[in-house]
């Protein structure tokens, strides 16, 4: 059981931690953190959190397990704080998608008090849209939490981070920083930057076409209405593994026209095996 | 009422349309068409069809409307021993994703028997997946149908084609075939271009990624399933505007700094209106 759980930034991620915390009863008290009381009334008010603060240090007092819920910059700027500010034996992770930036300044701050402990996280699991109204607390239900701990991290702290997942729903696996930026930039930073670009090409080529689009081009371009600012933090943390996998991409889209349709075949195999000849339509 | 209506290739469209007709009592009789009489029987016996024929002049006859469900290269090639075998006043239209090709082979077919009329259908619905066994009788409630009617065609039959279309739900446009095939090189043959080289490229990339992969890559990536080679006739026969929006993508996706993050805003405006400051975490 936790004591006292500390969530710094209540938006959708943090806001789903804590809504799950308090459904599974996993924490005796969940104080919420944030620059802004007034954004942060509402999960008072519906029960989620027993207390609020904008002090960090004053929310972080005597709390054993600290989630840091804010955008990738914001957290790398805020864990020197959560250090000072830290109670003995408290155990801190993130929410954030880069883990190479968070992961190095804890790093640096690990030999200045080796009484706290810093576990990355990454829960593959969100939405194109942000905040603590979207918040729910099945949002890690099945979902896949990345953690990518360090030689300066002790067993129990990783233990103890993994076991906070895994009582919210999320199956856990464990990596490397690096090879997690990279995984991530394959699988969620270059599918933002395409949709984004898709979206601008029927904008810019035929933008009365947007009367005609269905579910496939809906659900293509989800993610484009994900926050910008907030993406543009990620892309920036995670600029090279983000740039080798456009760099393919593009490599990959240039309409040439044998290479394209053996490309659509070997994914079509890929996705769906064997099957294609049982799919097809009859004529 | 139609008094029988053909189906000329009883896959997902066709066979959708099929159900359609039969669960809204639009036709008396309906018949279908194919190559292979075992893929057209199961559409017989589910009490969708009321008759089946391998032989496309003996499934024509006496029919007065008649919908082209093949690919769009098979209804092309089809069109005109249709126009020899269709009964006088038969009005016939497709499903096909492009529209040039099987319009110009009307338009040469006209002159030939005025007593039949092509009227081209491009329903804005569809999956994945195909084949009869994915077909269902409200694939077309609240689908964007497009008709690509020309002036050889009669008000009667444009009207006529309209009106089967309504009855099973769809919302009716009207276009010229080549805006139209300039709208969905756009909104839907880009889409699928880009889905095929994103999971390539993740592939090629990051292979073990595909582990993390969350609702956005699957959301993002669900069309790259689409069969290849009824696509490969698809991007054949629209290739000129394909190509213009891939190039107008390529431009956009180089992962230059400021554009791309200017880009990212200016999506986010237009799919998102103006709340992003509302909808941004609270930190």
């Amino acid at each position: 059981m936790i004591e006292r759980l500390a969530v710094v930034g209540v938006g959708l991620l943090g806001g789903s931690l804590a809504k799950a915390a308090r459904t599974q009863a996993i924490a005796r008290e969940i104080v919420g953190i944030g620059r802004d009381e007034g954004r942060l009334r509402p999960a008072l008010t519906d029960g989620t959190l027993d207390r609020i603060t904008t002090d960090l240090a004053d929310g972080l007092r005597a709390a054993d397990r600290v989630v840091l819920g804010a955008t990738v910059l914001a957290n790398e700027t805020l864990l020197p704080q959560v250090w000072r500010a830290a109670a003995t034996g408290a155990i801190v992770t993130d929410v954030g998608s880069t883990k190479r930036g968070i992961v190095a300044v804890a790093e640096q701050l690990a030999p200045g008090r080796r009484d706290v402990q810093f576990v990355g996280s990454h829960p593959m699991a969100g939405s194109e849209k942000a905040g603590y109204a979207v918040s729910r607390p099945d949002l890690f239900q099945g979902a896949t939490v990345v953690m990518t701990p360090t030689e300066s991290n002790s067993p129990a702290a990783v233990k103890s981070v993994g076991e906070l997942w895994t009582a919210v729903g999320a199956r856990v696996v464990t990596l490397e920083a690096d090879v997690h930026d990279r995984a991530v930039a394959a699988i969620s930073h270059l599918p933002h930057v395409v949709a984004w670009a898709l979206v601008d090409a029927v904008t810019r080529f035929e933008p009365d076409a947007f009367a005609l689009a269905a579910r496939g081009f809906k659900d293509t371009t989800r993610i484009a209405a994900a926050d910008p600012d907030m993406w543009r933090e990620i892309l920036l943390g995670n600029r090279d593994a983000v740039l080798a996998s456009v760099a393919l991409h593009l490599h990959d889209v240039h309409f040439d026209q044998p290479p394209l349709f053996r490309l659509a075949s070997a994914v079509r195999r890929r996705l769906c095996g064997d099957q294609r000849s049982e799919q097809r339509g009859n004529t």
